[in-house]
């Protein structure tokens, strides 16, 4: 089954929204096995809608409308929609009642705008709305679905959930669709294309690949469809077996994994601690750790030592290792791990030092070098990198590349 | 100007991207006068897109493609242009070069994928990427120009900006729109509409304003219009100032400003240093601040102060403060504000701590609860705030908010 959005409001065509619903939608939709074709979005002009919905018929069994029914009058799709499936639009008292119960129940008055609400075109099934008064519509013509969804993103999801889903599912034979996402980090896209160029041309046909790159990190997304669940399953299983025995050393996880989740969860398992001392990163790799709830329970917490005073003060860097071999250095950045890992009395500790940019860089050390080290005990692990010229791609790169590096040290390898 | 935006990529119709370019597109387009009037999100798929060229092509004057120029072998664009401007694909020399010396900076090597990159059809324009191999084309077809940029954002944005945008300004007459927009924290949407209610529903009728809600952040948004730049510019200024008188103390800057930069630029210039004392936030005031190029100016560092052990040995926070009150209290967050000023040897010192959550709030403290002091000299300023549910942007409007107080102490404020 093909499905088309179309998404209403003159907020997404300036840029002032970003289409969060269609992402929703596309995805919930995909779940049920349900391929969205194309996403339109059009202004909130009555003069669109009908030749939209007539387009989007031609190559789409369900025609997925968002937006446009809110209470204000520059809110037009309802109308259209009657026009378009040649219907009345009349009281549903029974929508106005359920109105009327929501908004007392929040201590609001039923003014005519909401009363509005109730007024829906004749030959729609209402798909209840229970946290707004825009109802949902389900309308049949020729063999083809309309939906109509509010645009207020809670209200829309909630009415998809709850209303829409289950009517899909009921009504129509959807095939199977599965996703399998391999999460990578150490390697470009064009390296990557390279690593798996035969795998790919041998993939079967009912599967297919996707490169999502973004800095750090590189996620492989596998898509495959078939009539029979487990012989789809079975043969992603494989390919994805195929696919690890080539790319192994750079897979970090898969579909939502977070690096910064899966090394948090690895230090809780075992017990251990976690310290920083960042110097380029300054303060990022903190940002990804404690955004995971719960971090408390392995983080201690850093060090940023963005100025050499700090570097030696807070983390006992020598000053003349500092002076000998520049603060972007081996040597420095085994001080730094230590010092923390001492100073902050932790199991692991993580530090990076390097040139972020734009300024700083030399011939012998560019824009873009960066050591990492992790220590544990009396073991440091290092590794000096080439991240690139953009500062904010660098820090980023720098701080997933520095998890991933725990995550190794974390599993005992190199 | 009417433009239409034509998305290329599977990863948007699957849901597993949410389509930012396109709300940059749109938010940039608007800037220069160019009314975005659709949105189309297609299949990476060589049949879809001719047809979606046509189509948009009876609508506007101005048809720009993103995605589908990547290296691998699913990026099938380019080919789809050139057909579609009776082109061929030729081997760009100047491109060859350019990708080379990109990949070699890298300490990369040229492999047959990168190489491909500078395979373009001939009767384009070439619009150089600076980030990345895929190149910008700009072609002309019956009065209708079309532009491909590539999918992934941060390249996509830097042709937009070094290279399409000044074309498009050069070569086309485009109506007078200017716009102005103010940067406010620590004041909800629904606050300031109320608070400007009076002023906004004076504006005249050339003059329109938009909410942009961020978490810590709201911005307004003023576009103006008239066919006369000058007398635009007046009337904007004598609106702006209305706005001021009304909204001053919650403004931090306009427009492009970033809150970093502006605290950044304040301490330069009086010659003053900071340090950090994070707990909650763990990290991210001192990531915001290091964003900035040339932060090690003013910037000593912090301690990421996670733990109650960490506040205790690196900022000398008493375990007895803590007990007595609470981690998350106006004492133990003079201490750390206090402990950071003298061992970090700075002249100024910014502490936080919070309940991020979803854990650790109680009736008392709920989860939202974060107490933020400015150290400076002998003199320490806090407030407590209570910022909502949601950890992310907790953490994020805890960071803003600092670096809001953090302003006013150094403009001598409070």
């Amino acid at each position: 089954m093909k499905a088309e959005l179309i998404s209403i409001g003159d907020e997404i065509l300036i840029g002032q929204v970003v289409n969060t619903n269609a992402a929703f939608l596309a995805e919930e939709l995909n779940k049920l096995g349900i391929a969205v074709v194309r996403i339109t979005t059009i202004a909130d002009k009555a003069e669109n809608i009908p030749a939209v919905l007539e387009e989007a018929s031609t190559r789409a069994e369900l025609v997925l409308t968002t937006g446009g029914l809110g209470p204000t009058s520059d809110d037009v799709t309802k109308y259209c929609l009657a026009e378009y499936f040649n219907s009345r639009v009349s009281l549903n008292p029974e929508v106005l009642e359920r109105i009327k119960v929501f908004i007392h129940a929040r201590g609001g008055i039923v003014n005519d705008k909401n009363a509005g609400q109730a007024m829906l075109p004749d030959n729609c099934e209402v798909l209840p709305n229970r946290s707004g008064t825009a109802q949902g519509m389900w309308f049949s013509k020729d063999n083809i679905t309309y939906v109509a969804l509010p645009g207020v993103p809670y209200e829309m999801k909630e009415i998809f959930q709850n209303e829409l889903a289950p009517r899909l599912r009921r009504r129509f034979i959807l095939p199977v669709i599965h996703h399998e996402t391999v999460l990578t980090s150490g390697i470009s896209e064009s390296a990557m294309a390279k690593l798996i160029e035969e795998w790919e041309a041998r993939l079967p046909s009912n599967i297919s690949l996707a490169y999502l790159p973004s800095p750090g990190i590189l996620r492989l997304r596998l898509s495959g469809t078939d009539n029979k669940p487990d012989r789809l399953l079975e043969e992603m299983r494989t390919e994805l077996k195929k696919l690890e025995a080539v790319i192994g050393p750079y897979i970090f996880g898969y579909n939502e994994d977070r690096l910064e989740e899966i090394t948090g969860n690895m230090l809780r398992k075992k017990g251990l601690t976690l310290s920083l001392a960042e110097s380029c990163t300054g303060g990022k790799i903190g940002e990804l750790i404690t955004s995971v709830p719960g971090a408390s329970d392995y983080f201690k917490g850093g060090i940023i030592a963005y100025s050499n005073e700090i570097k030696s003060d807070q983390l006992g860097v020598s000053p003349a290792t500092i002076e000998t071999y520049g603060a972007v250095s081996r040597e420095v950045v085994h001080e730094m791990a230590a010092g923390a890992l001492i100073r902050l009395k932790s199991d692991y500790s993580v530090a990076v030092t390097g040139v972020a940019g734009p300024a700083g860089g030399t011939d012998r050390k560019p824009v873009g070098t960066t050591w990492i080290a992790i220590a544990a005990g009396d073991k440091i692990t290092s590794k000096v990198y080439h991240f690139g010229e953009h500062r904010g791609r660098n820090i980023q790169k720098a701080a997933i590349t520095a998890l991933f590096m725990l995550k190794k040290e974390l599993e005992g390898n190199r």
